[in-house]
């Protein structure tokens, strides 16, 4: 047999790796180590006392409240035992994902036969109290959840949640050449939409520079309910479907009809053999094509339909009931297994199937045999170190965002298009550790200049004509259309010790709502793991954001995504508006280097005016938020009667146009603006981290002055953050009210009173004493608009009266009254 | 050629519908509707004036802001002439749902041609102002959206938000068993993972009683950016996963290399009318097995793979870069169409490619022969009633909900379980226009009964002992495991005119966030269209709830969806939160009778106590929140000392707990309690139609004494609700704030802070004067939490101490002190 040391890309077939035939020794340690697998799962859901069932079964030694899952558990420790063999004659560096996350005890069985439970909780010793323990503390208060969790070694997916196995296996797999991630699909999970389109990620993987995913149909046949669709389809329908999705399935069916467990172990080991031998080969076949130069080509990857009886190995019958090989299977098949004398039998018969005496010694130690089956200790998949992100995380190497940008000079940029620039050299500076992911618009999100020294990682069809579109067999952006694929990618991608970012439309990132939450609840509870070392922030980026959706209309309008995003742990989650190009690339230097966060970034990509400098950008964002004092009205030492807040590029724009308007109608009204670009900062500190002292909050925001709010999202998010400040009730905020249409740019912000004009007539309706002694300057904004909406329905277009303001200080292009003409979106290259 | 009459399942072949040949007049026919459909496309993107070409094009004739999507456009067309011909000779009841909606332009044309825009616009005339018209308001502000949209006669599938084309045109076909639904799905949209589970729909799909749905796969290549993953696979890798979704798929490929459109239109027409005799064959197999008594089978349904250029007919190249059959072609090929004369020129040659003046009569009526294209009136897609379903709504017909109350005997219901009754008896007063759908959960969260009168619809295999499972080939309850098929067979359901509700896991109803959004904004833009009818609301019924989740842990637990949901426009949305059984059958007695509302009911599946009689219970949910006097402590006609407040079923136990705690403890102080069922009456009437005025509110809630709030979600909302009211600041809310694991339901409780005795505690902490008269107390509380939890760390159970409450005058079981003990949820049947 070989050494035990994982090389780069050594992927040798059986023959190669060892010169031992598949004895029935072999197989006889795989059943030993299932046995004692499957021991300690239903050990782990039942008992409270007498692990190793040294004397009769009791009621008091089974739990009061039963609760977890059996039914996928022993088809999970099957294929763990399997693979295990498998790894150890090849020195595979491998991980497992646990799609079927639910059977939670059967991998903390594995993680314990393998001796990194223990490495891991040193309590949990390798003896019978250490098996006590083991099985008292599952899903038991104060104990370990029921599903794969961040708490179980090896881990990168928890599978509360169906749908994300493959695309976490996959942003697993990129950039990790000699990994082999095997994947299990439950083939309830499998009805979902995430996972019936993520099985096409095989055309995004590189065989030569990616690593390798071996998904595992589990066709257990059986839901919480109801039978699967899959389990009840013919087989060369399913044969087809798998073929369809670009893979070379090989069918396993065992255990049904009393099949003797060394027959079964005997022909899934041999089809393993196949199948990693053909893995192996095209391996070698990618190899040999990248030393003649040669392009990649995208094999039929293997798969495996694993059709095995659900609760395979437990009670046949439960009252007369069947119960292996049906949905009874699926939870905890003897739910009232202390009620009753014959269930309390019917349990102990169970327990005692797997022979415990010829597993565990004396003193409740794993018998030599069964630790022999382990991999040696480098290789066990519950201790890969990518699956805890964190050791192998290394820092990006970033340059100097100052350096990319803008001057304040009266000219419109994109920001977007910016950071494009900057993120071009963080992909140079790190060419296998940062990958962008996108459905299909980091172009139209204006990031395209990455494609400078980039390409669209493509390993589908190519035509001749696809030259010039930046696709290529290699590539640091991965875009798919589906934000679920893509996020699932980048979630595994970040999982397993790497960086990255995902830019999408602000609308559609609703799509992924329910991932972010479970990744979010991931790194909250890493946070509390000491073992868990923190892994790269997930960040996001939304440049196609509610206000530039005039021409797509209704449907793509919903800035709700930070509303979602901040019901979620204060010390996980932080929102930034920047309102600039210099402040986004700030911004987002900073998201880069974070930890342990989710940081969602919204910044719009159409052309738009700079505000602040780079020094200035740099000061802004380090505070969070801050007043303008050059684009208010301000007298040093008073207070001021008015505060325009903003937040948000495109009521950044409006407040301080309306700020200009307001100097230049009421001279005498001190008028301060104060922008936010990190949203959390208005939270109570006792909140959120960022969250300013109420004493900070009144000196910026005054505690009795009216404060006009312009924001981007839906406005009760800033009374939502605000309610406990002092002059909470003097704030009246302005935003998305869920009024849209087909229209333009500004005339989106008419109908929800977002503009300029509304912004003046909200400060004269608000300040004491204006709104008499200005009437006809608000009767002007009222005419105004009128004006601007009939000068829109006549020509299609925003009036040349909307101007897009700069500095006064910002160059001679452009004055507070007129600067540059807003540009129009064309849409020209929007969804 | 026969009558054109719809029938029930008239299903004709071709042959004996018609006696024509398929002659090239007839197709000749076809291409003049298609060639017109085409330039009244094109015009709506491009022309402002001249629509009819009359004179030489002019930059002035051309639209500043050019927005649409052209690439799709023309094979929508080209497939709805086509079906327009088959549905003729036919006379096929048919509904056409457009995948790819973004190409509005094709459909607005279509439903031009077939005069049904006229009839519902009636400025939009049949001549040549009505054309101009028509060209103008595209993507015109105060003009129609550039998508297919509700605006759209004949739609009830908005594409803005790409995935659910196949999901939508299964809930039509649901018991309309004489209809065909074309469903055109893009290739773009065939990524995402709510479509590419959608194809399983087939095994749901009754062949007799059931419509019928032709799945159209728009292979066009190109998505915003990049080609499509399914146009780069090989044909065998296509047709494979096509046979996998249980298809047989016809393939097509037209318009390339220059085909000549007669060739393209003949082939095409003939296997369309293959395809539709296999559809008729199928329909009279199911109808001789229906005659026969014989089980229904799923047979293989065809779909057609239609692999046309992107951009087909338009510009070839555009400054020399490649156009049509391009990513190019997917918005506006020729975005600077006024800028050049060669740009001019271009788009003038490429409206006039499609002859105009052949089209239109010198008035801009549409010439004969292409009226004549069209199918008989009462056969357009585009006027068929079931697509604008309230035309065709009929209310339920429903028994009185009081006849399934329970009596508050100290007795504990699981309140879905009696529902379930209620519903068990809906279903058999309305046997063929409502549905329950919900992914696999329909028994787990206990609305089992229905399976006394009806089954789970199943049409992939059965096995043998299946028996008792309740399934079968026509059913009421529909279940995959996938929210997003869920909820998308529910929209259509809903949409074509029928009733529906939807059970989910209230953590994972995040899932459908923005399916959610979608037919929120769909519902809200319906309402400001005259024409279009209300249809029956989309009701949720959530009652594996966050506080109950406790077994699952942390992944499960999400009370978000109700935040989500009221940043939605107030007169769609509602929120509903009965505390026990008879306000919920209340509560779903009124929401299964209302149109036009996303219904949101959140309680719980667990055994609880009932609060509420049937006149009581009556009384309450339709003021939507009120006094409980007989749990509080109030004086007549004296203002309370407290107000606990309380909304959802669990922290209503705590809260009427609570009072009886404070009651026994200090029976002098005035304890007032409050229970919300209608989230939205704690909302301001200016934000929302149920809101409450401050009057009432404050005479409610009072205008100054302390308000305690035990609320099922997150607290912040709560705050948000009623942070205009005049009491607010002396609002303390208590919800889930994030914390959870695997543990009981009485510690989830403690973890959030929300269990009586910590309400207690609040309380003490609030009301003036309490803090030090009462500081044993407040240690009690302290010291009865640390004992709690101490026990069920021991035990794993709740402790006995913690009991249900009753109502004092419930009945002899219970005290007040006491109760009934809490039962424990054993997890038996959830996820």
């Amino acid at each position: 047999m070989k050494t035990h040391t994982i090389s780069r890309n050594a992927w040798p077939s059986r023959e190669e790796s060892t010169d031992q035939a598949l004895s029935d020794e072999t197989l006889w340690r795989v059943d030993l180590w299932w046995r004692a697998a499957n021991y300690l799962s239903v050990g782990q859901i039942y008992l409270l006392d007498n692990p190793l069932l040294r004397e009769p079964l009791k009621p008091e030694h089974v739990k009061a409240r039963l609760l977890g899952h059996w039914g996928t558990t022993p088809g999970l420790t099957f294929l763990y035992a399997h693979l295990n063999r498998a790894i150890a004659e090849r020195s595979t560096n491998a991980l497992y994902v646990t799609g079927p996350g639910h059977g939670g005890p059967g991998l903390v069985a594995s993680c314990y036969l393998e001796g990194s439970y223990t490495e891991t909780y040193p309590d949990i010793t390798g003896d019978t109290e250490g098996i006590h323990r083991l099985f008292r503390q599952f899903s038991f208060p104060g104990g370990i959840p029921s599903h794969v969790a961040p708490e179980t070694p090896g881990s990168i997916h928890e599978g509360g949640e169906l749908g994300y196995a493959l695309s976490h296996a996959y942003g697993a797999a990129f950039d990790n050449p000699d990994l082999l991630v095997f994947a299990v699909v439950g083939d309830g999970e499998a009805e979902t939409g995430p996972l019936a389109t993520s099985w096409h990620s095989n055309k995004f993987v590189n065989p030569h520079t990616d690593g390798v995913v071996l998904p595992v149909l589990h066709l257990n046949g059986y839901k919480i309910a109801n039978p699967t669709v899959l389990a009840r389809i013919p087989e060369d329908e399913l044969a087809a479907l798998m073929h369809g999705y670009g893979h070379k399935p090989h069918f396993f069916t065992g255990g049904f009809e009393d099949e003797d467990h060394a027959n079964a172990h005997r022909r899934y080991a041999e089809l393993l053999d196949v199948v990693l031998d053909e893995i192996a080969q095209i391996k070698a076949d990618s190899a040999a094509r990248d030393a003649a130069g040669q392009p990649q080509e995208r094999p039929l990857w293997p798969m495996i339909v694993f059709r095995t009886p659900k609760g395979w190995t437990g009670p046949k019958e439960v009252d007369g009931k069947r119960t292996e090989n049906s949905w009874r299977s699926h939870q905890v098949p003897l739910a009232n297994a202390r009620d009753t004398d014959e269930h309390l039998k019917n349990l102990e018969d169970w327990l005692r199937s797997y022979r415990p005496e010829e597993l565990f010694d004396d003193d409740g130690a794993l018998i030599a045999e069964i630790t022999a089956a382990n991999p040696p200790d480098a290789l066990r998949m519950s201790t890969n170190p990518i699956t805890n992100g964190g050791l192998v995380l290394r820092d990006l190497r970033m340059p100097d965002w100052r350096d990319y940008g803008v001057e304040v000079d009266g000219a419109m940029t994109e920001a977007p298009r910016i950071l494009g620039n900057f993120l071009r050299d963080i992909i140079t500076l790190n060419p296998d550790n940062f990958r962008i992911f996108g459905p299909d618009e980091t172009a139209s999100n204006r990031l395209q200049n990455v494609f400078e020294v980039t390409d669209k990682q493509w390993m589908a069809g190519y035509l001749p004509n696809d030259e010039g579109d930046a696709m290529a067999r290699v590539g640091r952006v991965m875009e798919m259309l589906s934000e679920h694929q893509c996020q699932g990618w980048l979630e595994g991608y970040l999982l397993t010790g790497r960086h990255g970012l995902m830019n999408s439309y602000e609308a559609f990132i609703h799509l992924i709502d329910s991932m972010f939450n479970q990744h979010a609840k991931w790194l909250k509870v890493t946070n509390e793991i000491p073992w868990r070392r923190p892994i790269a922030s997930l960040n996001y980026l939304l440049s196609s954001h509610v206000w530039r959706q005039d021409h797509n209309g209704f449907s793509h309008q919903d800035p709700g995504f930070i509303d979602h995003v901040v019901n979620k742990k204060a010390d996980i989650v932080r929102v930034y508006l920047p309102p600039d190009t210099n402040t986004l690339l700030s911004t987002y230097d900073h998201v880069l280097r974070s930890k342990q966060y989710v940081n969602v970034v919204v910044a719009g990509k159409q052309p738009a005016p700079s505000f602040l400098s780079i020094d200035e950008a740099l000061k802004h964002c380090t505070r969070g938020l801050g007043i303008w004092e050059w684009a208010g009205t301000e007298v040093a030492g008073e207070s001021p009667d008015v505060v325009l807040g903003c937040a948000g590029d495109v009521p950044t724009l409006e407040a301080v146009s309306a700020a200009a308007l307001l100097r230049e109608h009421i001279p005498d009204l001190k008028v301060r603006l104060v922008n936010v670009v990190d949203l959390m900062r208005l939270q109570d500190e006792k909140e959120h981290p960022h969250g300013l002292s109420d004493r900070e909050f009144d000196t910026i925001f005054t505690p009795d002055k009216p404060v006009v709010f312009a924001y981007h999202g839906y406005p009760w998010l800033i009374h939502r953050l605000t309610y406990r400040r002092t002059g909470h009730s003097n704030l009246h905020v302005r935003g998305y009210i869920e009024e849209g249409t087909t229209t333009t740019p500004f005339d989106m912000l008419m109908l929800n009173n977002l503009d300029r004009y509304h912004l003046v007539m909200d400060v004269i309706d608000r300040v004491p004493g204006l709104a008499t002694r200005y009437a006809g300057l608000r009767q002007q904004m009222v005419d105004q608009r009128l004006e601007i909406r009939a000068y829109t329905r006549a020509t299609g277009q925003d009036s040349p009266d909307v101007r897009a303001w700069v500095r006064p200080d910002a160059g001679e292009t452009a004055t507070v009254e007129g600067g540059p003409a807003m540009p129009q979106d064309t849409g020209g290259d929007n969804e």
